[in-house]
């Protein structure tokens, strides 16, 4: 058995054991995990220091670096926060999504389970560890964590640290060793993508190239998304002062967030329109536009930034900076089309007055998130109140959207009955006729 | 562009415009195709005479020219009544799942949409395709249909009465024509599993082996099962009687069904056990038993039915017989372990009195349906009460289980606001906090 199989193996018998732990159970080894990194703090830090050392002797960037840092400022009490904040949190598996009475006593229900098997790879941050791993053991999953190399003394420090913890409580807790294991090369990643049948999803937190590599080197399903190519459009009865206000939020509060505007669809039947374009060029955003809306632009604007855009490409394309890309739409219907042809599926929005073009676009759009009249950023675990995020998803199937503890679980049907048998009934041989009669959720307790 | 990109993409814009026709729109058109299907059912019976004699030829086995023949019965008549029953469910697009306020005009609604572009493969009962043309208009999801070459005149007689009644409805009803499109080559097929950029979800209708090689070759998402591997566990405190009539019922009431047991798993601290054994003799069942089991059931039945099992492979087996795997197993941990590690993810059952052990049982099995104290073969889209089904689902992400038309819709997270932006709010450069309040669904009218 290759050591992929064995750590898979090990992860399935772990998580198959979670399956069964009461909330209760899986949220106290949190606690304990919080207490011992905290008791731990400077066996942590001095192994966040030699990570630091090496990342400033080689070409690392200042903003890496400083990502790095698990003890800048009140970062590492925040991570601490994080997990209790997540073992506070309602309990995701277990919940009742129907309940139908078949027959007298016997009765259907769909309730929520976890998904099992969870390989979570990530880039550098050092704190993505505990969170991590509060959300997996929450959720009732067994993981398998890849992090960045460069906080590899970091991982290894705080990994023993929870699995100590995990093996010192597991008479009292029930929480099983091998529920968190870290694995430290790319060659181990590249032979778990490969373990479908112990692992269930794999959630790639980072760059695009990161997210597409593996997508394209695993059978088994993946959580995440790679582009984020957000649109905006601007209706021709659209509010200029929230058009306005919206479109330098999306673009500029975060440029390098998934959830930032990357295209800009204009019905030129605005009126005054161009001071849209205006205000993103005096908040330092370099539009790309169409030959149209450049003659047009320039003729309200004569100094406005502009650059000629490659339709070939500028519309497919995530700029991740102070850019944009811009074209004139003639209608909502047209705005949509471009949307469902270029969009990564991620979030797009449009600001109108109008309520029946607001309604053709939140219907027509095959994205995840569909906005009216508010900015793209929101897309957000915290700001859609999920307390905390795994990642964003771009899939239709499963997760979409930001994924939270909800996004870790999936769900069985339970049938409970009292001795029934297929055969009695119509369509399987017998003349019984089913109820199918379904129950008030909030009167079901399991 | 290639024939399958063209068909795909054909696809993918006719559903980018359903996911905006209202239910009224997308069902009227079912009873415009119930009635043209009604109306032209001589020019179907001669091209379905065509399909037999072509079948009575080759060297086809009874059965499955049974299964051709869509005029044997009230075959015919139960397709069209089918179509009218899918027009007449309740809408599944447009479900709010989840209503939060955010902030004060700022609202977000998790809601159902379409999942897209489905790829629908099944083999040779002809009626299949009115079915699926109805559960996908219905869903608001264009579908690419591949049937059977042994009907492929009835599959291209009824594509055509479609196709026409499609176009002549086209200014009413608004659904495009190109939004059921029949193809019919394997080479189709083999091109469209890499068009994976227009269509969203694969749906194999047929043998294991279509369905195992489809998941081979392809990276789009596959709603489907290859085996039905279930299993029952008759614990040391089950009634006797109920583990009889629920044993016999779940392997004999139709063999060849994916939800029939194909594994029994036995604590021999049941008194009596034997007798369940003896049951299943009786009513035709040749048990593959491991020695164990052998030694103490024949002292008890000398004359019992049994055949050695191969414990390497028996286990892992869907016989589609009146045979069936037996071993003992010690507790509901063993068995939960048993079933898996050895189960297709499908449907298990325990028998027993002991709620504690149930409770443990349907928490602990990783499978889409578990079930206490009724027969495996209640895993079925008819008896769970979504009148149809398109087929059941054991993989853990989107659809378990039996999937209606509920598991052809995906959703989508909805915000409407009135000028929001992110860069107002805590976590973002702001200092707003989001009131994140739950709204009870039942009151939201969108």
């Amino acid at each position: 058995m290759s050591s992929a199989e064995l750590i898979a193996k090990k992860a399935r018998i772990a998580g198959n054991i979670l399956k069964t732990l009461s909330d209760e159970q899986r949220s106290s080894i949190l606690y304990k995990i919080h207490d011992s990194l905290e008791k731990n703090a400077k066996l942590i830090e001095t192994a966040n220091k030699l990570d630091l050392e090496v990342a400033r002797g080689s070409n690392l960037s200042e903003s890496l670096i400083k990502r790095l840092d698990l003890f800048k400022g009140d970062k590492f009490a925040t991570m601490l926060q994080g997990i209790i904040d997540v073992a506070k949190l309602a309990d995701p598996v277990g919940k009742v999504l129907l309940a139908r009475e078949l027959d007298e006593g016997l009765t259907l229900y769909k309730i929520t389970a976890p998904v099992g098997v969870l390989l979570v790879i990530f880039e550098s941050r050092p704190e993505v560890i505990a969170n991590i791993t509060a959300l997996s053991i929450k959720s009732g999953n067994a993981a398998i964590l890849k992090g960045g190399k460069e906080s590899v003394n970091t991982f290894r420090e705080m990994s023993k640290i929870i699995n100590d913890t995990i093996a010192a409580n597991f008479a009292t807790t029930g929480v099983p060793i091998g529920a968190v294991q870290l694995i430290e090369t790319r060659q181990d990643v590249s032979d778990l993508l490969s373990q479908d049948q112990y692992i269930d999803l794999v959630v790639p937190r980072g760059s695009n190239s990161l997210v597409r590599n593996i997508k394209l080197n695993t059978k088994i399903p993946v959580l995440g998304h790679a582009d984020g190519i957000c649109s905006i459009y601007i209706d021709g009865e659209a509010d200029l002062v929230k058009a306005k206000k919206i479109t330098v939020d999306a673009k500029t509060n975060y440029p390098a967030g998934c959830n930032a505007m990357e295209t800009l669809l204009i019905n030129p039947k605005l009126n005054n329109w161009w001071e849209v374009l205006t205000n993103l060029n005096e908040n330092g955003v370099c539009l790309h536009v169409t030959p149209e809306v450049k003659q047009e632009y320039l003729k309200h604007n004569p100094k406005g930034n502009v650059l000629d855009c490659d339709e070939s490409k500028d519309f497919d394309k995530e700029f991740l900076s102070l850019d944009c890309a811009v074209k004139f739409v003639n209608s909502v219907q047209e705005a949509v089309q471009h949307i469902n042809t270029h969009s990564s599926k991620h979030t797009d929005c449009i600001v109108t007055e109008n309520e029946k073009n607001a309604e053709f676009f939140l219907k027509g759009v095959d994205s995840s998130g569909v906005y009216w009249n508010c900015s793209t950023r929101f897309a957000d675990g915290f700001r859609y109140g999920f307390g905390t995020e795994v990642g964003i998803s771009t899939s239709k199937i499963h997760a979409r959207g930001p994924v939270g503890l909800d996004g870790l679980v999936t769900y069985q049907y339970q049938i409970r009955g009292t001795g029934q048998i297929a055969g009695d009934y119509l369509g399987a041989g017998g003349n019984r006729s089913f109820i199918h009669k379904d129950l008030d959720i909030k009167d079901i307790k399991l």
